[in-house]
Formats: C-alpha cells, sequence, structure tokens
C-alpha cells in the first residue's frame, strides 16, 4: 500500500486516490505563488526536453515531435495521479475494496505562448486545444480499462506554480462522482419525462431568456438555474449529444467562440479572477449512457474557505443566476 | 426572487441557497485575516448587547440572560444563510423547483475567552459546547419545517474575521447533500447484508487497529479507509445510534474528550492548522433513518483550491489512512 492506489469508501462508494508519492510535492501557499519564469518553464519552447515524450501535437508543417514548432502538445504528466503501466487489479480489505491507480494523466500544452490568457487566444487555437482535448479522448477511450475520460483547466489559481498555460486530461478506471451523479438526474428525468433534462433546460432558458450569456451557433452558455458558486456557467451545445468525442469541427468552432466569449465576460467584470473550466461528457464504452448531455462547467473564484459546502453539500451562493447572467451579458469590451 | 431563496439543480436535485443579501459581506481574503481584536468582538464577555437575545445559555447561577457570566452561548446568526420567520412556501418556474429560505441559523459561542483553542479547553468546557449543540437540535427538531440539523465548526479558516471560538447550527427544510449520500450507502447496506455499515467499520477497524487513532470509552477516533483529506478523523460511537439528540451524558463526556485529544494531536502533528468539524446525524421527524449511525467527520487544512475536487468529484490524497493515524497516534504531548 506504499504506492498511489485507488479506495472505495464503503459508505458513500466515492473512491479516492491514494497519493503517498505525492507528500513531498512542492505544498500549495495560500499566498499567490510568482510562478516560474519563461526561462525554467518547462511548457515553453525551446524546453521540449524537460517533458516526458510527446504523446500528441499540432505543429507547423516540418517541424518534429519532441521539437520546437508546435501550437499545441500533450504530454504525460510528471506526477500523475494515475499511472498507465498495469492491468486494473481489485482488492479487498475484509469489508474495503481497493483497486491499483491504472489511468492516464495527461498535460496540454495550450499555447507556445508562456502568459496568455484564454480570452486573448486567437479563435484558431482555442480550436486547437479543444481539438487536442477530444483527439486525446477519442484515443484514451480505446483502452478498455478506463470507464470516463474528464478535462480539467484551472487557471491562475493562487497555488499553482505553472502559469504557462495547460490543462489536464484524466482517464479513471471509475466513474467520478460529480458525473455519477448526473448520470442518475439524466436517467430519473428520461423515466419520469422521457425526455433529456438538458435538453428541457435548453428549450426553457431559450424561451426565458433571462439567465443567457451568449449564445454562437449551436452552443448556448448560461447561468445555470440553481448555480453553487457565483457566476458559474455552463457552456451546452443545443442539439442533444452525450459524447464529446463525436463533436463535428463547426459545433467545436462554436464552442471554442462560447469559451472565449465567456472567458472576456469573467476577465472583465470580477478583474481577471482565476477559474475552473471543466469538460463533463457521457462515460465510455459498456458504461456510455445516450441520455447524458455533454457540457463544459466554468467556475470564477472557485471558493477558498469551503468547510460548510464540502462538509454538508449546502451550497451558499451570493449572486442570483440571472443578476450574473445580466452583469455578464454587459460585461463585454 | 431578491431575498434570499431556496433552489434545486434539475440535473443534480441539489438544494442551493441563493442569498444575494450576503454579497456584501466583507469578502473572503485569500492571505490571512487579522480577525478583530477583543475590545471589537461582538462574541467578548461584556459584548452581550451586540449579538441577537439570547436562544440558549448555561451560565453560573444567579447571573441572567443577555448579560455576562455565561460558559456557553447560542444566538441568532447576524447574516444567516436561513431565516427563522414564516411558513414554507414552494414553487416552479417552469421545470424549476424554489422553495423560500426558512430554517435557523445560530451561532454557538463556545467559550467567554477570545482565543481559545478547543485543545486547551477545560474538558467540562467541551462538554458544555457539545451538550448546547445537542439542546439547540433537542429544541429546532420541534418545527416541522425542518427536515435536517447540521452544527460545523470551522477553526482558523484564513478568510475568518471572527476568531473567537464558534460554530454555527444550521436546522434546513432539505436533508443535506452529503447527508444524503451517506444515507443511501446506509440504506444499501442495511438491504445487503442487514448490518449497519458504520457498525462493520467499527468492528473492523477494532480487530485491525492499524487506523484508530484513540478510542475514550463509547467513541472511536479513527482515520476512514478512504479519506478525502490528509488526516481526515471520525469520531464514532462505537454503539449503534442513528441520534446525536438521544446521546446520554457519559456519551457526550467520552465524545468531548475524543475530540479533545484529536484536536491535541492534530494541532502537534500539523503545527496548528485551521480545521472544520462537521455533525452527521439523521434527518428528522419523517425523514428520521435509524439504520443511520450519527458521527463527527473532523478536516484539517481543508484545502484551499479544489478544481479537481469540486470539478469531479475525484479526491486525491496524500496521506495513506494508516500512515496519518500512525503519526497521529505519536502525537501525544
Amino acid at each position: 500500500m506504499k504506492d498511489t492506489h485507488l479506495r472505495k469508501d464503503p459508505v458513500t462508494q466515492r473512491w479516492v486516490v491514494i497519493s503517498p508519492d505525492r507528500e513531498m510535492l512542492p505544498i500549495s501557499e495560500p499566498a499567490f505563488s510568482p510562478g516560474l519564469s519563461s526561462e525554467e518553464c518547462p511548457f515553453c519552447v525551446g524546453h521540449e526536453a524537460s517533458t516526458g515524450a510527446e504523446i500528441y501535437s499540432e505543429r507547423e508543417p516540418g517541424t518534429v515531435r519532441n521539437g520546437p514548432g508546435w501550437w499545441v502538445r500533450v504530454v504525460p504528466d510528471k506526477y500523475p495521479i494515475l499511472h498507465i503501466e498495469g492491468g486494473l487489479e481489485k482488492s479487498a480489505e475484509g469489508m474495503y475494496d481497493g483497486m491499483n491507480a491504472i489511468g492516464a494523466h495527461e498535460i496540454l500544452i495550450e499555447t507556445p505562448q508562456h502568459d496568455k490568457h484564454w480570452a486573448d487566444l486567437e479563435m484558431l487555437q482555442v480550436e486547437r486545444i479543444l481539438r487536442a482535448s477530444q483527439q486525446r479522448i477519442l484515443d484514451l477511450r480505446n483502452d478498455a480499462r478506463f470507464r470516463h475520460v474528464i478535462w480539467v483547466k484551472n487557471h491562475a489559481m493562487p497555488s499553482s506554480v505553472l502559469q504557462h498555460p495547460h490543462s489536464h486530461v484524466v482517464a479513471s478506471p471509475f466513474i467520478p462522482r460529480a458525473i455519477e451523479e448526473e448520470l442518475k438526474g439524466f436517467g430519473d428525468h428520461v423515466r419520469w419525462k422521457e425526455r433529456c433534462v438538458l435538453c428541457d433546460i435548453v428549450r426553457q432558458e431559450t424561451a426565458e431568456d433571462r439567465r443567457i450569456i451568449l449564445r454562437e451557433g449551436g452552443i448556448l452558455v448560461l447561468e445555470p438555474f440553481a448555480p453553487r458558486f457565483p457566476y458559474e456557467s455552463w457552456i451546452i451545445p443545443a442539439e442533444h449529444s452525450h459524447d464529446f468525442g463525436a463533436t463535428r469541427a463547426p459545433v467545436l468552432r462554436d464552442a471554442a467562440r462560447a469559451i472565449r466569449g465567456a472567458l472576456v465576460r469573467i476577465r472583465r467584470l470580477l478583474k481577471d479572477p482565476p477559474y475552473s473550466l471543466v469538460l463533463h461528457s457521457s462515460p465510455l464504452g459498456e458504461f456510455t449512457r445516450e441520455e447524458y448531455h455533454w457540457h463544459f462547467e466554468l467556475v470564477p473564484r472557485p471558493p477558498q474557505t469551503l468547510g460548510l459546502e464540502w462538509g454538508t453539500g449546502i451550497y451558499i451562493n451570493p449572486v442570483a443566476p440571472e443578476i450574473a447572467a445580466e452583469r455578464l451579458r454587459a460585461a463585454v469590451d
């Protein structure tokens, strides 16, 4: 039990990653970290040798793997929370269930530029980032050990040392709790109404038009009716689709425009806050569920103290979504 | 929709408090707040008039309500997340469900001393605190509008302005998500095994003795098998009981000793960290479930950045509970 492994809580059935090798990692500081300079940054052009071997890239014609000339680049995480090697082994310890920490943990380096906000990226570059995450999902789903792939971007978190724009692709041998919760909701709604709950939301929001922030072709950005966090925003395809992997180029382009549009507003309104952006998509293989409706969840300024929230699951949000939507709508340049 | 109210997310069915009147509250700072001095502190002796009227107190014989002489004191929260006045009114907005924000939000002032760690309190004082929370639960459960009462203590969170030891008693007209998740687990285990899952845990942990930190009479303190956070600890009565309200004086005394013992170790090992301590007990009235097993959950250093955790429900914990238990066991004076 000295290496990273997975354990299931017997009460809530939640899988947790126990990761002793992370204890020695640089510890989060409560104050803002200055971050690594471009000279020290392992994600900058010219420092390709300081990451693991390239898994995927889009690059200028004529340039070679693991060298300069890339626009986006995916590499293994240096401190992976899940490990790619080995077979899945489940184990018991009396009443408890464990599993070895099989999975994938990759870093998507989003631009060659060391310090660039998504709101300032060219649209073509945002598209490349989304396409790279999609390509990685399409590849990782071939691995029968994995039940889910998630893509997560954290921007300018107080504790982050690496400020070079990057995100995480994580394939896991279990379905993350947040996705499981949603699956239950989608399933219940289908059984009760014979409709997709997110399609119903899209219909009602479009008709009411009080919480929609923007629309780009087939993609809506809106404040959900019951947001957990101020200015929490969902980026949703208007047409039902359970699978981000199957999203075609025009919709991906709309999504890029929609996400950038949302981030431009959030940066302006909240004065360049940290934010988290997470892709929610259906589980894989035999766990796929067509009633699921993929989307992104965007949370600016994830809270620093979560006592009540994590302890109880009671979220307290001071900004009503209609107000947030109104303010965000107005927050254009 | 301008006053505080409740909304249910139609996908996950999670109730969220939308609380516009909180937007102007002092904002959390990423750095440590110096806190109010004893002279400015509304919870200090002699400042009884600066809180709302006393709901409960234990005090020296011969002293009067709302004056000095108290040992513990419960008052209404100045900025309640839920409000006590009015009837429960449920409402719909198309497909969405709302409710007015009925509930109770009280502050338990834990000691007359402005700056005192629980680890330094006399045992009698810790008992008084637990008894006060129990008495408030017993009173609030008479209100048929409430489905659950939770007690939460946050110690020395970076953003807290009020450092005078205090905790929150919150009665809600819905069952908090964390409790709901556990109820499902308790229910599934009973159906499958015809036993309580936490009783099974107590049995296995007692037999293995690898994750138990201490035992005080009828109360165990242990690291759970799959802790979400480093040094997360559960304080559990060894004998099955769903209802903290029904806990008798000797067990309450054991609980006081057990909690203080755990906090002494955590303060020593982790160098006086912030922590959260939350009481998990069965819902009320017709929602009571006898298969539930009450307990406290204690989390030192709740994480500052929760991107992956809140976004995905994947928790990454660098400290295996056996190691944590071992270190905490050794961390005695």
